[in-house]
């Protein structure tokens, strides 16, 4: 598997990774019914935002972004948002993704890295993302309406990488 | 003191508020180099944002807005951001449009307000919205780069209105 920059003609790959998970709606504060376009235009664009995918025989089993969280005295600290393909959950392609953003944020000069929204009973993730460093620095609680489970807290998850 | 909801012609009056605030680059992670339409792009602009000014003889002493803070599965949680005019301080203006937008929140029927980035040196205001009911729900190590301080602590402060 490889893990590198989106190119233009990789928008339908990411597109169907995307799509079920927005779809979907338990794991990510987007709107469920969006659009491709939409999704696409969240997904790869932005101020500073990078976007990979994670490739094998050239299917995208995986993408992520790297951007900074907050512009001015904020820009400092990097934010990133993953999803990987349904068919392709239990094949490591999450911990990879993880593990090359964190080495592309030091890359970037980031000082530390922020999730903003990573939902409580989405227990894989958290588990995924302790594991990788991250720490829960804060829980909102009720933020985020599950479809099926109703309001369930939200962590605010963080690891510092300077030094 | 009115407080209402802002129009077109108040944009000049804002921008008295937002300009020094902004340049001074001490409390909100914005560009302390952003142009006028930028700003208020920002500050009055977006899906689902109310923008509301703080009015004492036809002159803007303050502006808040209230927007949901996510869309989706986050929509329930309403997010402000609040500036007030330098020469206005100590009178009573950030109270004001504080308990204007939790009453307003309630209003729109979110069941939460997050402040996302409340920089932890900013005493006054952590004490102000504490005292109005807001908690400290996350600490973000130095997410913040003051312009005199350095790299200092951030805070994500949160208040449930349900029930």
């Amino acid at each position: 598997m490889e893990i590198r920059l989106a190119r233009e003609d990789d928008e339908a790959g990411i597109w169907t990774v995307l799509e079920p998970v927005i779809r979907a709606g338990e794991t990510y504060a987007l709107d469920p019914d969006m659009t491709e376009a939409e999704a696409l235009a969240y997904w790869t664009g932005g101020e500073g935002k990078e976007t990979f995918v994670a490739v094998r025989d050239g299917r995208v089993l995986g993408t992520y972004f790297l951007r900074p969280n907050q512009p001015g005295g904020g820009a400092h600290v990097g934010n990133c948002g993953y999803m990987t393909s349904p068919e392709a959950r239990g094949q490591g392609v999450a911990r990879a993704m993880r593990d090359h953003s964190v080495a592309r944020a030091r890359e970037r000069g980031f000082r530390a890295v922020q999730f903003n929204f990573v939902v409580s009973v989405n227990q894989v993730a958290v588990r995924l993302w302790q594991a990788g460093g991250f720490e829960i620095v804060g829980t909102l609680p009720g933020a985020f309406r599950h479809p099926r489970l109703g309001y369930v807290d939200v962590y605010v998850m963080y690891q510092v990488l300077e030094g």
